[in-house]
């Protein structure tokens, strides 16, 4: 039973690896290079554990942690969505629960289930924990961009509205956090590398 | 003081960037293309959250998980070492504990005490969380280099007693995922892409 549950699980572990593969908009800080899924996976995990303090509510990081190391797998299959994307909504396509099921199908059943439900806890954005991942996942790309002299808002004409919408998510898991890249981003229409 | 702790924890999440750029010796599955020290941390931590099951020893999956995820930063300024590099000790040099000091030294200052205790105790190899976690590290290349018709052992010209001497210490941290290797490693000398 348990070398049937390790070969199952190195099937997935290989399977993964394409996350490697999968191109973001936003580049790295002070860099021209694109970040992929699996550097920003492990940056969100990292946040996670240096930043869980700032959650306005108590959270089980490992949860937390588990939902940022998984939250894009299902890109290997579905592609990257922009989430300034003004045609393809960015969360829980179908395409993307097809992925799911695929992809964390590999696993063991029990395993597999687990995985599913907390992408799909991800996802829905309603718990403490998914609130305090969606706040990281936001807030990787703020630091980025503002890094970068405007980044993928000034490369796709993203104006402040658009921004200040998908980054006030970055509120329902900190106050503190949130405080601070509000003023980011009004440091970033100042400085005029984000248009209002 | 929560403000303060954000500000420097923001400075170490821009700086740990830089392991993004840290190249390895070893390959990506399949592939030509070299693994960073970041694909290769976030690879290491969705192994111990899928493969978790395997240890011999109750552990803290948390504590594995950090110790995986920031084992590498220091590389951002000691560079990586070769496993295999016969001339230059890879584990817990001087240029290494100067590196940890300054990069988690960006935290504030509890927590850099706990982010440079837990690299140490992963340095150190000698606690339950420390033995899983160097298997994880031990055993990602392995599936590397197999999947890679012999990968760095070939490139390298490293010899099957020299990858036993290393990859033993899977068995430390868990009895099933050894047994796996260690027929990995045997396969591979009978294919001929591990010479003995």
């Amino acid at each position: 039973m348990q070398t049937e549950n390790l070969l199952q699980q190195i099937a997935f572990i290989k399977e993964i690896d394409k996350l490697k593969y999968i191109q973001r908009k936003t580049k790295l800080f002070n860099s021209d290079r694109h970040e992929n899924d699996a550097e920003h996976s492990w940056h969100l995990a990292m946040m996670t554990i240096v930043l869980a303090e700032h959650s306005d509510k108590p959270i089980d990081v490992l949860k937390v942690v588990k939902m940022v190391l998984i939250h894009d797998i299902v890109e290997i299959d579905a592609g990257d969505t922009f989430i300034y994307d003004t045609i393809k909504n960015h969360t829980n396509t179908d395409e993307e629960l097809l992925a799911a099921q695929r992809i964390f199908g590999l696993l063991p059943e029990e395993q597999a289930k687990e995985f599913i439900a907390i992408w799909q806890e991800f996802e829905d954005g309603k718990t403490d924990e998914a609130k305090f991942a969606k706040t990281m996942d936001r807030f990787e790309p703020l630091l980025q961009n503002t890094s970068n002299n405007g980044g993928t808002w000034k490369e796709f004409n993203v104006p402040y509205q658009k921004v200040y919408d998908k980054k006030v998510a970055i509120k329902d898991g900190s106050a503190t956090i949130w405080e601070y890249a509000e003023n980011l981003i009004n440091e970033s229409v100042e400085k005029g590398i984000l248009k209002k």
